[in-house]
């Protein structure tokens, strides 16, 4: 890892003209003849830089940034024609004197709230608004070269963190103590500092420790565990709790290197596992050793869902898997790139198949109310024949 | 600290139903008569809890929380009425159960996204939907006693860190190394892990090391510093630059505690810093001082703002104060709550009084480019008669 610590690494010329020709198919299969992007994470796939402006994408035609701040970094990163601009309100000029037009325009309804989407239907009474958020997360959805060799450098974050927590666990310490010094670990080794998570009110630390029955509050976030967290006002995560023997220690850990996000969790004990959690643990591990056996580009998503359940199902696991009661999640994995909730996601109801060059977090996980939470989380990447993992860390518990 | 960690404080009962009534008199003074919040931080300020739901509050009745996810939590840290719904759709129906009833509707619109609230105004066409976002920004710019109290132990985890960053800092390591330890000294004293920011795009690190020239990089926020960060995808923050002698490292850091942010800043050199520098630094100094000597209930914000620029001007250094060339900002100060850009504003344009309660960072800052930055940020609050420091860690540069 350490020796691409402090390399810049800017994304090609080239991978972005592909991104926005992939846009723009899916843009002439819709009808819209112009795209605006101002999402921050948008604008750094579609323009190299995440500086602050308003990214238009033709029909057709040559996309124009128009940045607000900082220009300068602007067309230091990006290979995109960039314009400075002083706000909003010069967007109608400047759309002009580019030749930047159409009636139909896409937009990111999902993120854009609405006092600015007013301000921009004010100064474009002609446009029909149309949401253009789905046909970038399918574009999304599937990496590049370039994006597989940023994802499997963010493994490495995980790589490096996994293997070094268990000289740092101890019993009795707290799991916001754990949680600092493994976190501590990723940047030290590069971690870009936190993770992006797409939608409203979303949001993620970079770690969870959870020992014991911590791991099986749940929250407001659609994830099979939460954790209770250091206060009512984050409700996820690590918190003050100690450490005890016998107990599970889950610790989903999120890797970040150059906008990419990897995502994995492993359980640790220092002890023993009682029988119920080991063979539980034994059955994710079933669960993903299936899933490897068989997903490749073509399968549907859903259909590695629903084995998944299978299997938990043929050994008396089902109420616990994924959740427990009515807090049950309906997915057993999720898309990984530049936000931690991409596509696919491997749950009920996603019927599209896999295509190569995904990349998703495999999260098989147990929870027994009063005891804790059992599981693994391992990374992937799609290709024709198969599934490849991101990391190296291997799979067992991690018994101390 | 340490005493505080895992002590988990909820907010009073006593506490939310004085918020809510602030807002319903707003309310009524814009003839509001149903206001429904969504966005997770005015759920958490206006509730005592974080947890995914609608919280309706009708003129002059008692508000009802729609929680969706999850409930059994919501109900153990809200004092408010909890009812448990499956999502969205059930909301016409529960809201003719309730009795809410109201034709001019409050809605976050400064964050709520566009597709979300094109599925509420098709559930409630009779609606007449207005922002209410000002309202809510002034009733939170005015903290109580229990709030001060957590901002004060958000101010020890700085304290902490400030205290102990001169044990760390060495020639020739990272500002990425840094970063990590001090952030990890934060999150073992109860830090909650993460900051919040309103907005669409809005974002922040918890710390920013910036050594030498890597401070005058600014980037898309709204911020007088930014530095590169690790890469292009985060673009702010620490970066792998090698901390040398004889410059200014400019820490940054943020307390975080049971929702409450802190944010002060302060220069470290190891030797000796130039002489313009050092002048600058010391004109920081006397801003502060001079805001300290006349701020108080009734000041109006932009005055304070004013009076440091003619500070700085006087000491010829105009063109370095808040940022240099096109990249100045035109504030000196924020507000700090739940959210890290509270009002008031201490800036160009915010001509409100300060009101007893408020309570905001100062950051009186020079750049000069290619040699790096200085300056200080502290943090008041404000009372009738003048100012009082969150924080006890004090404002000199430290020498090693």
């Amino acid at each position: 890892m350490s020796e691409d610590i402090g390399v810049f690494e800017l994304t090609p010329q080239k991978e972005i003209y592909s991104r926005i020709n992939k846009l723009q198919e899916k843009m002439g299969e819709e009808e819209v003849e112009l795209t605006l992007l101002i999402q921050n994470v948008d604008l750094f796939y579609f323009s190299g830089t995440i500086q602050k402006g308003f990214l238009f994408i033709p029909l057709g035609e040559k996309p124009v940034f128009f940045v607000q701040k900082n220009y300068e970094r602007a067309t230091m990163e990006s290979p995109l024609r960039c314009i400075k601009t002083q706000g909003i309100k010069t967007l109608p000029n400047l759309l002009r004197e580019f030749g930047l037009k159409g009636k139909r325009v896409g937009m990111e309804l999902d993120v854009v709230p609405v006092s600015l989407f007013y301000k921009i239907k004010d100064l474009f009474r002609e446009w029909e608004i149309m949401d253009i958020s789905e046909q970038i997360k399918e574009v999304r959805s599937v990496k590049s070269e370039f994006e597989i060799t940023q994802i499997k450098k963010s493994g490495k974050i995980i790589d490096k963190v996994f293997s070094e927590a268990k000289y740092y666990l101890k019993e009795g310490m707290s799991e916001l103590e754990l949680d600092a010094i493994l976190n501590s670990i990723g940047r030290t080794n590069g971690h870009q500092g936190f993770l992006r998570m797409r939608g409203f009110n979303q949001e993620m630390p970079n770690i969870y420790v959870l020992s014991g029955d911590d791991a099986c509050m749940t929250s407001f976030c659609d994830a099979p565990i939460s954790g209770y967290g250091a206060t009512p006002a984050i409700a996820q995560g690590s918190s003050a709790r100690r450490i005890e023997r016998d107990r599970p220690i889950i610790i989903d850990y999120g890797g970040g290197y150059n906008g990419y996000i990897t995502d994995e969790t492993r359980v640790f004990v220092i002890g023993r596992l009682k029988r119920q959690l080991e063979r539980a643990y034994r059955t994710a591990l079933n669960i993903v050793e299936d899933m490897e056996s068989f997903a490749k580009e073509g399968v549907l998503a859903v259909q590695i869902y629903e084995r998944a359940k299978e299997i938990a199902a043929k050994e008396g696991l089902a109420p616990y898997f994924m959740g427990y009661g009515e807090e049950k999640v309906s997915f057993v994995g999720h898309g990984l790139g530049l936000e931690i909730n991409e596509w696919p996601i491997i749950g009920r109801g996603f019927n599209r198949p896999l295509q190569a060059g995904m990349v998703f977090a495999f999260e098989p996980k147990f929870i027994f109310p009063g005891e804790g939470a059992v599981g693994i989380e391992m990374d992937y990447i799609v290709s024709k024949g198969g599934v490849e993992r991101v990391t190296q860390f291997p799979g067992e518990i991690i018994s101390l």
